[in-house]
């Protein structure tokens, strides 16, 4: 038995009492962008209710192009207006280089990954950078807010960072 | 005020009983990939408790070089050996085409986006699409368990699809 069997059990239960169709547009036209860390349960940190807000998450919480694509379709199909970033603690991303992720994956497989690993040695200035690449690029461009902030993995808490 | 205002005063209570700090690297080793809607709290579908599992969301939930960037991490850094793919009823990548959504774009700024808007007109192959690319991935071959699901908006259920 596999982690996702126990995980489709527990998706049995959550079955058995949802209350559902929602509408597809966020109800609060909010779009976040945030790390895969499994230690971010963004719905409960935020206080998110479903329905309310499309998440995006990748490595890093960093804006890539994916992360625009993503961001584009939020605001451009589905009419979102706001834009959190949320980076954290003890994060991943600050372990390693890009030359040696890349280097060590070369090194098993014989394949350079055409890819940036995105990794950063500094946890504000990578914030610093995500909300300055929002800001330059031409396909983002509804917002009305866009902020970033550190969860500290420690306490529980959102810290903003600001350019 | 803004929502992200009101998701900040949500924080200050989520930190006030938070617990922390966990571990980095995720605790049951599984990494999830799930589309960026609103209607989707994975950690609730799945019954994923802090820490367990990395969560790499984007438009569609589509296998993208950087869901390829952020599963190769997840799993040659951190140790994750099992992959679950989410896609889910009603997603809004069902209702454009690509050449609409770049073309929109392009009218309005004058620049073509350089990436693939990676919209599907059907949902089970586009589960089988995702399942195939990370099979052909020569970065992301360390899992022991890959399965592909579509998330029932209306019922709250993961139906599995199989190539």
């Amino acid at each position: 038995m596999t982690v996702t069997d126990e995980y489709l059990a527990n998706n049995a239960r959550y079955a058995a009492t949802f209350k559902g169709p929602l509408p597809l547009p966020p109800s609060k036209h909010v779009a976040v962008l945030a790390c895969m860390d499994a230690r971010l349960d963004v719905y409960r940190i935020l206080g998110l209710k479903e329905g309310e807000a499309h998440v995006i998450r990748n490595a890093g919480g960093v804006v890539t192009d994916d992360a625009i694509r993503s961001l584009a379709i939020s605001q451009r199909l589905l009419g979102t207006r706001e834009i959190i970033l949320i980076h954290h603690t003890d994060c991943g991303m600050l372990t390693f280089t890009d030359d040696e992720f890349k280097g060590a994956i070369q090194q098993e497989t014989g394949l350079k990954p055409p890819w940036a690993a995105e990794a950063f040695p500094d946890l504000e200035e990578d914030v610093r950078q995500s909300l300055r690449r929002i800001e330059a690029s031409p396909f983002v461009t509804k917002h009305e807010s866009l902020r970033g902030f550190i969860f500290d993995v420690a306490t529980g808490k959102l810290n903003e960072v600001t350019l």
